[in-house]
């Protein structure tokens, strides 16, 4: 029996099959019937998503790791989210919204001017030319110097409101610039594992059997240390009652675990006879709509955080009868120990099925 | 016999009725009566409210997660608690009082420059009007230019005093603002799980047994994985010498940890004949003041971060005979995986008990 | 026999007297000899302190929870710790640390200033008077702006190397600037266990038996949760040769953990014949220089950080004969839960022992 | 037998000689050969290196304890993987590089503002000479006043594209200003643990038998608290078919944790008969290729992080026949506990092995 691998996650779903027998004995000494139904909800696997999900046509998780999931009647603040956006976005579109934040700042700051009056900007005339457009701008750039703290003085504000708008942008120009700070911090230092997954995962021979795999690779530098896997598999089966219900099994994995991740892993999920794809062929793992969901923690070293990863292999996204080509090789003269090429993540070869 | 679902938080709880036999063998074997009131006590479950909370008119947690304690003598910072205040306070209340500080800090500096004379401020007569408001709004404008660190210059500090304070102010404006910094970044970078628990938990009917449950939902868009739940009831137990003490017990769930929370969850315990519900009346729960404490600890997936809720359900606020109506399901085409309707979680129907 | 109530810290230590015999037997059966003095140093439990700590008169653990360690030939950047101390210091102190550095580094730069020539300040003798300090204190002034950017401008600097001082200065004045931020936002979110120890424990009545026990509080308004507890003693022993070695036991205690801390907690000992304190006197203790070392650990609920507190009593800490007075109240009316009143923490009343 | 001290975190390594009796039992009745193969696979230890580095003159894990590895097309971005670079540089480069791109950073504004005509900055001409390198620095001069927001005004922008350049730079400074803000305490915050790792491993008696061991120390006064070492093997082994492979092998050690480490901890592996360096001679590990691999975990107590740190001796930087001298010791009259002296951390004597 291959050793069970999963770490401590899951204690309710240990050992589905070994102890059946010990189990319905305990229940026949101790019990009588009424707790059975419950017995075998308890020990049903599910990882979150229920069991009424049947819709063939979708998944579960998206390649990107999210949720498949929408959410409706969700209030305004939640929905928005805006830390959670502006800490995620690309950073191309932050730092456009960014400058555009500031650009329009300026531009509804300069008309506000312009509503007191932008004589009250003292020697506005001097840095733009006297027409409708130049005191704009004028203002405009007044409000720039005012929002950024830099002040130059030479466009000076005067009277009671033009002070005071002027004193209202300076602190709204200081509480802005925090934000900032915060942001680019956040965004700097949010943990991500840069973790890469080869783009198909495949059944294929495995020392005298045959195994589900997949090979992952650390993008990055960073170090990545104490690595898990957890791969689950969910399909579509049908009930006695001809009602199809989604299932989920934790796969048993040759290993779950390891300390260091300095270059490629492959993740083996043995098909021995305990396992839900035991004699399972492509075609029905495509009628059961079955998608393969992994789960992967570790710890990045540099900030020492956890870091997560999450993606999923539906049934379309499997090469049979393939195998890795190897990966890491020692580099000549042990210049510098081994070599990867991330190129070769995705090489497979054709391999027969044991 | 249900399989523990407790995840290995209290192992010093386990067991309360299964071993009570091979424990009292053992005692009998090793040793003569003297610890038996210890072990007693070492298996009693106590969740750090202690058996002296008697009052059946309070609760032990607050609808928002806080614990119904009142402190006396503390000191002054610990109950000013300042940085924990200002982090968990609303957002209206927390931009209100930032304002507030802003303001009244220029009004007290303005006020300091004027006891220093108003005359020191060169400029200032071309700002505003030469008259005590005037020069008082003037020294006003002023301060906030220095505060802010703009410092256009129109108004400039002359001679020793009041270029000190000026100095003084510019300083003490920075140390604010770094401090307006990290309050803006730890409030937004504050791990919190916007769980939102169904109004009232239910009694009813669960396979063929009843079961008593609630039902969440992540009310944000962020991800939250590995989420666990720990429900515990606790209530008044008349003792053999007439008094009543507060017993505390684990209730053991069908499911209580998920790998993943995409959309809802009912957690539900079921009331087999271990539990302590087994057979309970609504009229006994009333009487005994039972409460239902609810401790989720969850990994938020934006940062990579424990959160923690708490929630409470009393007596009071359950429901008998009545179940849960499905809540999410399959959107059409399967154009985005699954439709959650956030306004359903509270929804039941009528359901007979078994 | 009490149950085991250490939560699977140091599996090393578990069970030093109940497995003996089988252990002993394993030994015979499979091994010869060699082994044997292996086994019992693994088994030896050793805090980290070492065996070589003979000296009566010192502590391990200071009141504050540091360790009472020197170390000598320390690299000066290892010894001076700078992040570590501006953090870790009380506030009066950083505070003034803050103001002492803005006070200094603005008189280097005057003197820098003045050496470059006052005359390169233009409007400095509108400023100050035109005297040597008069001079010194204007270039005082223009520093202070320079240094926090709020550069009005009345005074500015002329020339090559006067600019470049100035230029010099406002990107220290920045980078310090961010410096303080840090430091700010790392004093207010570094997480602390606010706990409150009794000044002595107590060596007195546990039910039927005696016990060792103290009692602490959480001195803030934070919540904490999942509150853990170790207490190990420390105590010199005669070893058969004569000399004395030190020695350390985990104590087992009634309750090691609690989901929830709202208001008090006695820890307590029970002194079983398991106990290293079974039949021990005051003398015994006092002898043998014992020391109760305390680690806790905790969830602080504001940001959801891990948070430790360590503390220990020495035999001269010990009150004996003493119990501890019931210290929460429900409040009359049920206004607001329970109170806790922070100045009985200590209060205790002579309790015969058992 | 020794008992086993890794703490739970690798499953899936436990117990390789003590269970295959029992394991080959149940093999033989519930399984028929084809998955034998599987199991051996499963049992064996990898740490995530692989077995195809075979390179007998490489490490796996330099002496800063980053893995020996290249990556031949990795990306851009991933390559540069900047923020990972800034915040684990050493000071001095990192301030090099501040002080380097706000210098260039104003050289570039400089000649911009030169592009658009040095005229179109006002007062430009009395600060520094009317030549072509004093119109350069001027502007550069208002640059550094642009950019750090300090902003003078004795210099200012004239007319739309200068005023526009100028609006850009100060936000631009803004950005850079809180990049480096996030940078700093990043720098400052990031959890390091300081050990000093003994200069070589020693091979020499332990008790009476021999053992493996190394020595640490804590350099800096920061607290480590829960210490807990991992030390694996890794050498070449020959197999049946002559080939070479690397295998791996976790070493019992004779303590894996402690609660406190206040001074120097020796970690000693026991050379029992279970060990794979047992009769292990000299040459047998030089000629194996062979690396110890040391993995360290601990929380720091300043912020209560973890912290990981890395390590690796290989068979060249084993001492034979040598023991650690004592390195702390208790101070005269106990005046401060205990002293350490870094120095002595190398400080070996000879030893006779057992």
């Amino acid at each position: 029996m291959v050793k069970k691998t999963t770490t401590g996650f899951r204690p309710e779903q240990a050992s589905l099959t070994a102890d059946t027998t010990r189990d319905d004995q305990r229940l026949a000494d101790r019990k009588q019937g009424n707790s059975s139904l419950v017995e075998q909800e308890v020990k049903r696997e599910d990882l979150g998503f229920g069991t009424k999900i049947n819709d063939a046509s979708s998944r579960l998780v998206n390649k990107d790791g999210s949720f498949n999931v929408v959410r409706a009647h969700q209030d305004f603040w939640n929905h928005l989210n805006l830390y959670h956006r502006l800490i995620t976005m690309r950073w191309p579109k932050f730092l456009s919204l960014v400058v555009g934040f500031y650009v329009s700042s300026n531009a509804v700051f300069a008309l506000l001017y312009g509503l007191l009056g932008y004589e009250n900007l003292k020697g506005i005339a001097e840095v733009t030319p006297d027409t409708t457009f130049g005191r704009f701008m004028g203002a405009f750039f007044f409000s720039s110097q005012t929002l950024t703290t830099v002040g130059y003085g030479h466009i000076s504000p005067m009277g009671y409101w033009t002070s005071a708008l002027a004193a209202v942008e300076s602190m709204f120009g200081l509480l802005m610039f925090a934000l900032a700070t915060g942001l680019f911090y956040g965004r700097f230092s949010r943990p991500v594992a840069n973790i890469r997954y080869s783009k198909t995962a495949l059944f294929g021979p495995y020392l005298d059997i045959n195994g589900w795999m997949f090979r992952i690779i650390n993008q990055r530098t960073n170090q990545l240390i104490d690595v898990q896997v957890e791969v689950s598999m969910s399909r579509l089966e049908k009930k006695a009652d001809g009602t199809t219900n989604r299932r989920y099994y934790a796969l048993k994995l040759e290993r779950s675990k390891v300390n260091f991740f300095p270059a490629n892993w492959t993740i083996v999920h043995p098909i021995t006879e305990d396992s839900p794809l035991y004699n399972c062929t492509e075609e029905q793992l495509a009628e059961s709509d079955a998608e393969f969901l992994i789960l992967l923690r570790a710890t990045e070293d540099t900030f020492n955080q956890t870091v997560h990863s999450r993606f999923s292999y539906r049934y379309d996204e499997i090469d049979w009868g393939r195998k890795f080509t190897i990966m890491s090789q020692s580099t000549t003269k042990g210049s510098r120990g081994t070599l990867v090429d991330l190129d070769q993540l995705d090489e497979t070869v054709v391999a027969g099925l044991n």
